[in-house]
């Protein structure tokens, strides 16, 4: 069942809303002129009705003559959460229909968050930047939540009007405009969405119909009603918002906010529904991408394996290996990593926690993912999550030394994996990002302020999420890539990136070409194919270490090296060639590459 | 981990308890003499000791020095839930080693409550009855729940000390006992164990360590912690239960209760564990059998296909689709079906609902359960909850006719899965089977009246469950059996039994070898095998109906007619032989059996 307002052409425009617990609910138009309209119950508790309107129309939905509420399936909340929703026309002169995708195997993706990722915090100012990152390698870019949310500024996990895109990001024509632009420029889009609550101002859904259930508890609010009584609806509802991103705004993949606390026990957990949906599309393939705390196979083995068949997942514990390993954290999360074991096993399956005790959780935690091809996991050695939930958002380049930063890079993009990278990583952007709200209810300001300092009480301080200058610190600023450090950094990522795509070892994902070796703190990462296969070799000591190679009977030519002046590393001492077994050495925090052939 | 006492011989015994949240536990005992016996923390939060204690030691543990409480994997309660607990032998003078089980898919159960099977309500009684329940075909004896519960009156889901047999009941040699008699008898013995939640009486296991978690919700109180922190201890205490049944006590199934309320989310779910741990055990093979309100092909899929792997479940939607169409009831869950397409389908496939609106769960519900082999599904027309759950507790002899018990037993007893024979069933028992408990709490006695009360309070005040004469008056009376009306059922669920062994085809639970036709109110199933095909008709309406056989070539001849004066019907009009198509009549509600060969 469509819901929303579908502005049919000739100012005709059909409107449905599922509000099964009402018993009457009209149209309020407010805007170019007050009029109301009645509805008419349908089926499973649906109110439809067609009318006369203009489609920049301004209308609420009257409940029982009593409130007005904006439209849960708006597309355009012009005027903020609280506001009308308002008629949008669906159609758009799209220039570039004929896109046929990345496919998911060969994506560089690029996360960014709109509001912070230029000074204008819009859409259309992400344009001019898109052939920077193409020139970098990036073929995907993956854009955090729009979803309407209140006021200007906020990570987009608090949207609360799931079809609507944030009105100060510069609406669905916006978003449009963008999306279109890197079709033209070859580069698919990747959209957050959020389905497991919604945020916690401006969210009336439970004034229409049993949304959420009180059968299980989320971190961030009521959770979803995904298997209760009435959850079919409720399930429609946002089966149709995937579809709609999929389908009106041409995107290419859906990246679904930790599906953990989509709580969901039926037969057929909404996921799979969701899977099988977005399959049957017609036209190119369109993927779903899931960020999941559970390990849990499951979510992305195929369906005739009893999985949900979601495409990919983000894959935490890549990064929590890596991060760990270099910067010696140990606090929450991270109790859990440290060793180069584990960075090995992450290399080797994915989940490093397959069903093995874990600290941090006091149980044993997640399932093997031995076996699954590469592009079933989206790996990042950053994150929005990673560094805006530090006390004071500090981005890695604030944290390990430069050369530490280029084997992070290396490490990243000849991982077996789809390489994740967040916006400013690449040049090493060192101001934070820190968790930032435009809240209008004072209480809630409160709570989340108190709520922020609780989880960091020992640490310290946070700074207030809601000040205006928290959000205006977490802007990156695009001209440091142009100079020193940050353009060397930059530079090796892109030629990394560029060996990923050149070297059919390093593109191949399939996990039985993958050799790994570990030599003290010098982890060896071998990539084979038939042409020739290609060694990465990474020192993770702050200190020269050694390393054999076993070449098999090959020779190694050496491709790359972090060290190298050219990066402004101290230089390299690793042989160019390697003919014979042999003790070479890496400088610290070494990367190297090499081709056996 | 082991947990509990275990006695080693020669007035040795290892003690040990998980008690995390405990800053010191001992053993306090009070038989034979009153000792104090200091416990030693080990790992995970485990308490361990071993002592000097003689096999009938009565003991508690003693919680940092303030309160007795008796031990959570306490093997025996002498003297009630809130009394000692006691120190048993494990060693038991085994007659019957050998004993090599009996095949599932060979299996007819026979579901007993110990309290109301006889007048005595012990095991002891009920090995007198062995004979006739072997006589009658029975091979394999379902015990409802055993596990100490408050008083001496329950259905046995009230059970807080799931190691412990009933005391009341005979405890566990008395139990022992009955398992070896029917081991020596040839009939396996499922004991039906409660995992999803603890009884509200006499359930200290919250002192002791995080089992319980306010995650999720049970409607008969708080969820067992299988999935948060502290799990994996939880876990073991369950799993160990579990190997202890099927190890000490040497029975070869396990019923497990309503597992859609053993809430957990982990990445390795624990029936899959337990799945697996009871497929590990080495000998005979032992079954794992779930009730389950999902209707999830998960439950009982193999786990290569992303299942548990549990061997096989209860199927409610044969029951439901079989009580709806004879009872004409619609009331609660009957609402979803009366149909005798229903049936079909539960013939057909297991699962009715499949992921199909269900009005009475107002979603859709289920998943499909096509192609999995018959002994996936155990089936029956009544069971203790089906007729318990009524307000007066009425079996089917009080709701239906004569003629229509047969067609039910013949319905059951010929269905290509497991039938299960809830006691009396068999010779028309129409005593009730009520709901009935015995707190000692007064507060929880008002509780669970008003719960009663509550529950049907459209249809009248149901009788009081705390009332003995609630508990006597379910208890069955077995000479009845000799005579009449229920000595003639008795006769006919004996052939048919005899004949579902006999037959090949109907031995044979392959869903290849299935055939359906349904004309108006006849539905005939066909079961076909390489010697000879077996032809069910029944009749479902209350008069007279015709049906057309498709014979395909083959000659038919009567096996057995419910309406036949050998069962007191009035007497059959089907043909003794079939030898080309025609249309044939059948009693109201009558069950005929055709050999097609």
């Amino acid at each position: 069942m469509k819901v929303g307002a579908r502005y049919l052409g000739g100012g005709r425009c059909r409107f449905s809303v599922w509000a099964p617990i009402q018993r009457s609910v009209s149209i309020k138009v407010v805007l170019p002129e007050s009029i109301i309209i009645s509805m008419d119950r349908e089926e499973r508790g649906y109110w439809c009705t067609e009318a006369h309107l203009s489609p920049k129309s301004r209308y609420f939905f009257n409940l029982e003559g009593d409130v007005d509420r904006p439209d849960p399936a708006s597309a355009y909340q012009p005027e903020g959460v609280h506001g009308p929703s308002q008629v949008i026309e669906r159609s758009y002169p799209w220039k570039y229909l004929g896109w046929k995708g990345i496919p998911l195997e060969e994506m560089v993706m690029y996360e960014l968050h709109v509001g912070t990722f230029t000074p204008e915090g819009t859409f259309e100012a992400i344009i001019p930047r898109l052939p920077d990152l193409l020139d970098l390698g990036v073929n995907a870019l993956e854009v955090m939540p729009v979803a309407q949310f209140p006021g200007e500024r906020n990570w987009g996990y608090d949207g609360a009007y799931p079809f609507a895109v944030q009105s100060s990001y510069g609406g669905p024509e916006g978003f449009k405009k963008l999306i279109d632009a890197c079709h033209g420029q070859g580069m698919s889009v990747i959209l957050d969405v959020v389905y497991n609550h919604l945020g916690p101002e401006g969210n009336y859904l439970s004034e229409f119909g049993p949304y959420f259930t009180d059968k299980y508890k989320t971190a961030w609010g009521s959770a979803v009603n995904f298997d209760g009584p009435f959850s079919d609806e409720v399930r429609n509802f946002f089966m149709e918002n995937a579809l709609y991103w999929l389908g009106d705004f041409h995107l290419d993949a859906l990246r679904l906010d930790a599906v953990h606390a989509i709580y969901d026990l039926s037969a057929k957990p909404f996921l799979e529904e969701l899977a099988e949906a977005v399959e049957a599309l017609p036209g190119r393939k369109r993927y779903l991408i899931a960020e999941s705390d559970l390990n849990d196979v499951r979510v992305i083995n195929p369906r005739d394996r009893g999985g949900y068949g979601i495409d990919a997942q983000w894959c935490d514990d890549f990064h929590h290996s890596l991060h760990a390993l270099l910067t010696s954290e140990r606090a929450g999360y991270y109790q859990d990593f440290g060793s180069i074991e584990d960075l090995s096993r992450a290399y080797q399956d994915g989940f490093v926690y397959a069903w093995r005790y874990s600290t941090f959780r006091k149980k044993r935690f997640g399932s093997s993912s031995a076996g699954l091809p590469g592009e079933r996991f989206i790996v990042f050695s950053q994150n929005h999550d990673h560094i805006g939930n530090r006390l004071f958002g500090e981005r890695l380049a604030a944290l390990v030394s430069f050369e530490a930063l280029k084997l992070v890079a290396g490490a990243l993009i000849i991982s077996p994996y789809i390489p994740l990278i967040f916006m400013g990583q690449e040049y090493a952007e060192d101001t934070p990002f820190i968790y930032f709200v435009d809240h209008s209810d004072e209480k809630l300001v409160q709570s989340v302020i108190e709520g922020r300092k609780k989880e960091f009480k020992s640490e310290g301080d946070p700074p207030d999420p809601q000040d205006p200058q928290t959000f205006l610190q977490s802007k990156i600023i695009w001209e440091k890539r142009k100079e020193g450090h940050h353009k060397a950094l930059l530079d090796l990522y892109r030629e990394l990136i560029r060996l990923r795509k050149a070297y059919p070892a390093l593109s191949n994902l399939r996990k039985e070409n993958l050799g790994i070796a570990l030599e003290g703190d010098v982890l060896i990462i071998i990539r084979k194919h038939s042409r020739s296969d290609v060694a990465a070799v990474m020192n993770f000591a702050k200190k020269e270490a050694s390393f054999c190679l076993d070449l098999q009977g090959k020779t190694g030519k050496k491709i790359i090296d972090s060290s190298d002046r050219a990066w402004k590393g101290p230089g390299s001492i690793t042989p160019d060639y390697l003919s014979q077994i042999g003790k070479f050495h890496i400088r610290p925090l070494g990367f190297v590459l090499y081709e056996l052939f």
